[in-house]
């Protein structure tokens, strides 16, 4: 295949980085989950950990290469801050987070919890990655800018690693599109190890500016967002992920608010799971397309747990 | 110390026979869980996996073991039928799971989709042990007998290697006591590999029978039992189980119903968990007796997450 930013070699050497606790992450077949889907699902876990997303793989490897530095500032949509906040803590990293003040409160209260500097912007999570932006520029300090940055790509790809090391052989595998790091990370590694495995992004429908521009080959912005799936909803694509988004997406879906709480509720049910609405993308992409996966053997990456715990019971109607 | 009946060169052994997928649980520090209970709580989750309970490390062993055999039977509370199911459909072993007809519905069905044939017995778990005996007997074939045959119990063993090997030294941990054999399992590495670990069992206070044998250091039955935690609500200990968690155990305590559900409500909001009622039972030991936890850092065994949904709603009260 045509280069993409990332390394191979590097993501290797990014396991010896990251720590333990992030991952060998559960993979597993989740047959209670299958009579209403149609097929063979299997389950890659990323939120048992201490920071309950993958983000802390990425944030790992951006803190051990600022070793010797005093500080960092991040935007985030909740998880990459409580990962960076996590990975900080640990090495004596000064961290700042900036978040939109309509973030889940839970992810706000998490990443406080875990000694980060938090500000909040009064607009979405593209206003928050220019204050991070100005913040790093005023401070001298190194700004994270997830999925733009290598370390939070090659961090996230590391799943991908551990897909191919698989026991069971899949067919597909289900990845939750926003700024693209899980995307582009999860499948430049299965693009370049187990190419016969259809790489599939999946985005809602309110917030599908990285979907549009996969499809049109070019940066499509948008206006505003309109999803739950608060992880995912940016609307300023980054040129370069996009360019690796196209080398390593056999496709890219978008799905519907409803399909994301059934998803949600079908993973509570029979998988004892509380997901963020990210996370139950794939689950959604499967119920609005059921005769494509029919009979395939299908892994989604649950990606993240935070979520605000009255929204969610409002989401999926647990009584 | 004294000798069990376990062995840690064969519990070391059994990480190779046991599926990987029952292996290498996550272990992570909770924290959002931590305000609620005054210590430093970390979780190893034994949910993550096809049958959503630490009992495919034994049925993994008692299947391996049995190879060349074409049947075998035991009586389960549920979770054991699931994995020995799963085990020998892997390897074209009939197996026969007795359980009593009010085990939850979810645990039947699962039993049932594995393709196990279930035999109900119209009385509670220790009716469904008479009646497996008796079709082992008739039948000629294996019985399998939780807690009772070492397989079971050094299966739930490699639980406590993985344990030592934990990059966070701990101070106690938790296990679910119920016929002993992860008790047991789990004392035995630790008290042979880290005796410096306090090794704590929690039983409900409606199934009490191992709890009361286990300070009077007799067995001690009971008529009845009142719980939710189906899992480990035998009346009947085992003299040998028994013998050997004396040996291996440094208290065993009772919990009240209500800490049961209040530990499996605190589980799903801050870690994101549907557990069943056994697995709840650690949280519950905690927020019973702060003070002896205070400022310690406890583990605690997520053992099982099986649960009728409509009973697991009723019982945390989601709204």
């Amino acid at each position: 295949m045509q280069e993409t930013r990332l390394d191979i070699d590097r993501i290797r050497a990014a396991r010896r980085v990251i720590a333990p606790v992030f991952l060998d992450t559960p993979l597993y077949r989740c047959e209670a989950l299958e009579p209403g889907l149609g097929c063979a699902v299997s389950i890659k876990l990323e939120t048992a950990n201490p920071v309950r997303s993958f983000k802390g793989r990425g944030s790992e490897l951006v803190a051990h290469l600022l070793t010797g530095e005093r500080a960092v500032v991040c935007a985030s949509a909740g998880n990459l801050g409580q990962a960076l906040a996590w990975s900080g803590r640990g090495r004596g990293l000064d961290v700042t987070v900036v978040a939109s003040r309509f973030a889940p409160a839970t992810k706000l209260d998490r990443i406080r919890a875990l000694g980060a500097r938090l500000e909040l912007v009064d607009g979405d999570h593209e206003l928050a990655r220019e204050r991070a932006a100005a913040i790093a520029r005023h401070d001298g300090i190194r700004l994270v800018e997830d999925s733009l940055d290598i370390e939070t790509c090659e961090g996230a790809a590391t799943i991908g690693l551990e897909l191919v090391a698989a026991a069971q052989p899949f067919d597909a595998v289900l990845i939750a599109l926003g700024g693209g790091a899980l995307a582009t990370g999860v499948g430049h590694v299965l693009k370049a190890l187990a190419p016969e495995v259809e790489v599939i992004c999946v985005q809602p429908l309110g917030a599908p500016a990285m979907t549009r521009s996969w499809h049109e080959r070019r940066v499509v912005t948008t206006d505003s967002t309109d999803t739950i799936a608060d992880g995912v909803a940016g609307r300023y694509p980054i040129p370069a992920v996009l360019a690796d988004l196209l080398l390593v997406a056999d496709d890219a879906v978008l799905v519907q608010e409803e399909s994301i709480t059934t998803g949600m509720r079908m993973l509570l049910d029979h998988a004892g799971l509380v997901v963020e609405p990210s996370a139950a993308l794939g689950i959604a992409a499967i119920r609005e397309d059921r005769d494509r996966f029919a009979g395939r053997h299908v892994v989604t990456i649950v990606c993240g747990g935070n979520v605000d715990v009255a929204a969610y019971h409002r989401w999926v109607g647990a009584t």
